[in-house]
């Protein structure tokens, strides 16, 4: 796909400065351009590579003023920074843009499959299982029996969904997710072994849910693991049994949370954090990467540590953590020297 | 299905006290009981909800005694705990008992496959493979050459099982487990990069054995990587080349065992937990989340940390630990005032 | 396979000491050696091994002198440790040493298959991906449409590459990798939802990669994620978008690298650590297992800790860590005295 500057100025209601015929294949960032490409500037730090860049366009503020000669075709917008996202979006829509159903997939004769699926080569769709409009379930993805997923719902590759699990709409799972796995449970047996306690429950994923790469998340016990709308995971993230996630909290990646806990909504959560079982996060909480969350948090606070204590104490005690050999030998001086008397 | 009172009461040994005739469907919650479920009452804490349940039947002890009014079914037994997991139980074993071995799966002429076995579309089963009677080998799943795989052994969804690797009976591993991936052994070279060292060993995993979704076990370079009977991994577990886990042994999610550690038998490992190589940690031990170990752990302690110390000093000092500045402060101040004498 | 002593000493370059015609036909380490197994003498420590070992060839250094009888074939080298890793090597190429493509993998009419590849069973290879000589493609892998892979690389079974990723020449791939995968890119909207930011970069990975099982490395926002040559990374390791990791550096299982991170060449990273995005790690630096690291690393700087600080520091510290209560103490017992007066 080629488009000119012109097309591509009408679509960003934006003013062409330069060649209008002047065409790109691709995007690039500013500092990476090449012939064919095109880029943007918004950030201010990178106005000096807009006069070297090999982009063969850019997206420009409407108020940027050049201070030297420009190689490049501008397209003047009202906000760069958007325009370019948008074209990103497209671009991304159009190159994922896949339909059909392989006949080398293996779909059960009782599953509903919506309108304009794809769904590639050796997927599995289960018994009574449903697949929503516009949903694109990529190659070796296994959907177990009774599973429903949402319309416009995207799954990549070898994504691997229990039966049982519910998925809403505008949901994208990447590659190697793992969904309604057994929670860990297990009952101490006289003989220091351990019995297995079944796990019937299920997991259910509301709309607007991105999970990354890898990541798992168990089925309960009894009941729901639940990930509420617009909730966010990274990769390789372990949600245990009958958690709970509230609406658009963020997750990086490497996180664990553990049995029925329960994380409220609009929390932002770092990488490798871990979270004990049984506990409750209140809403718009924050949690520093590597924290180790023990007890109840509270609506609004900002953690960090293992043990998790309030950002500021931890960074102030981190800084004294460096300096207990010094401390500590003022210590015993002083304690010297008042023995010594 | 859809059993009446009578019918569970007489499997569980119980007594029906209401309609013998009510049916249900499903397993709940006794808080989250629906017309058609069955739940049960053990913990008093729960007592309150046995009132207000939609539940149609609630397994409750044999001296339970209402005092209001009940719109429910009750079935009295001994242990209504254990008499509601037998239930679980006797659930999920209908549920998962499926045979039959699919047409769309690469089963190798050499492989000897038991009796009654399930195996899914789109599995690999290799050269000389041994399967025992009553193992189910979900879709996608990938079995090496000369792998043997005991009885009543379930594979979910894509594991992978590399070449030459034994894994015992009555396992099961969770969708995209890695079995006998190669140790990460590299042999530093002269101009700073590095030489494979070749992996030839194998994993030997006993009976009785389950493994979380996603987590990883390496082959050793020599010899087996070795998980003893009745372990229990959770989910993104790393096991490391020449690792030996001993029987009975608990991990929780995200831990990781680094090359040729042995860990002891009846140990309850938390979750994130780090260890290094080549180190013994004893049998009894109880490590806490995200404790890191870098030495040898002694018979029956209890740690945590990172580096790990005795649980009970380990909190105390992270009382202090928040109290650095503080401390700090006091020190500085005493210092000031001594030398101003 | 079998082979006697005189054919393995021609190989080695060695002198054989013993019965020429004895024959083995697996390896072992001389302390877990068996009756036709060959294994090798190179750490002094083990020398008691020698007398008792079942195995029947030993390869031991030229200098080699025997205290007391021996039951086994000694083949003397000038280097028994190099000597046994090349039998390693030779008999792992052997028995990795597949071909042939099969007709139940799913390979577009336009992707370039090299000469001599392996490509297994329920394998998708994309539109005009390009798959270099002496490949091996194990079953149920997945590379996306555009995709280049080098020649003599493997990927074992069940790897996933998105589209429009590249990978060099003699990369090892372990089961479950990800490759390609979105990164974490959302924008924070009014409703304290979020709007995917589209990711359409790509992954580079140079020559002689090794990727461990279930690590997972997403594609850049724009541009690329890229691996530089001789990189080896260890299993279920999170690489983020825009991250570059430079030559022969090497990084143990379950770390995390956040997005836009730069790390230098020559380092050493332990297992279970993490950084933040946007910093800019040096060459030959080594970190400590567990490390949290949230700002630039210069050169050769060597450390541990969450956050992370010199190693010799942190060791200090974590010894007055464990004091701290006692320390604390002595505090509040001078101040007492002081007051007192």
């Amino acid at each position: 796909m080629k488009f000119t500057a012109e097309q591509i100025a009408e679509v960003l209601n934006g003013k062409v400065e330069g060649s209008k015929d002047v065409e790109v294949h691709t995007l690039s960032k500013i500092e990476e351009g090449n012939y064919g490409s095109l880029s943007f500037l918004a950030n201010p730090k990178y106005t000096p590579y807009i006069y070297d860049t090999q982009a063969s366009i850019v997206i420009v503020n409407d108020d940027f003023q050049a201070t030297k000669a420009l190689k490049c075709t501008l397209i003047r917008v009202k906000d760069a920074y958007s325009a370019f996202s948008q074209l990103l979006n497209m671009y991304n829509q159009v190159k994922l843009d896949k339909s059909g159903i392989s006949s080398q997939a293996a779909i059960s004769e009782t599953a509903k499959i919506g309108e304009n699926v794809y769904i590639g080569e050796f997927v599995i769709i289960g018994d009574n299982a449903v697949i929503g409009n516009n949903a694109k379930i990529y190659p070796q993805t296994f959907i177990g029996e009774n599973c429903k997923i949402g319309e416009n719902t995207t799954f990549f590759p070898g994504v691997k969904i229990y039966s049982d699990c519910n998925v809403g709409k505008d949901c994208t799972f990447h590659a190697g997710v793992v969904i309604g796995s057994d929670g860990f449970g297990f009952a101490p047996q006289a003989a220091n072994n351990y019995k297995k306690v079944a796990q019937i429950g299920n997991v259910i994923i509301e709309d607007d849910v991105e999970i990354g790469a890898n990541t798992t998340i168990d089925r309960a016990t009894l009941g729901s693991t639940i990930i509420r709308k617009g909730v966010k995971l990274d990769n390789l993230i372990q949600i245990a049994h009958n958690v709970e996630i509230g609406e658009n909290t963020v997750m990086a990646a490497q996180s664990g949370v553990s049995g029925s806990t329960k994380i409220g909504k609009n929390c932002m959560i770092g990488g490798q954090v871990g979270m004990t079982g049984h506990i409750s996060i209140g809403d718009n909480v924050k949690i520093g990467a590597q924290a180790g969350i023990m007890s109840n948090v509270k609506d609004g606070q900002t953690i960090i540590g293992s043990p998790a204590i309030e950002v500021g104490a931890f960074m102030k005690s981190s800084v004294y953590f460096k300096k207990l050999p010094e401390l500590a030998k003022k210590i015993y001086e002083i304690e010297k020297k008042l023995q010594e008397g």
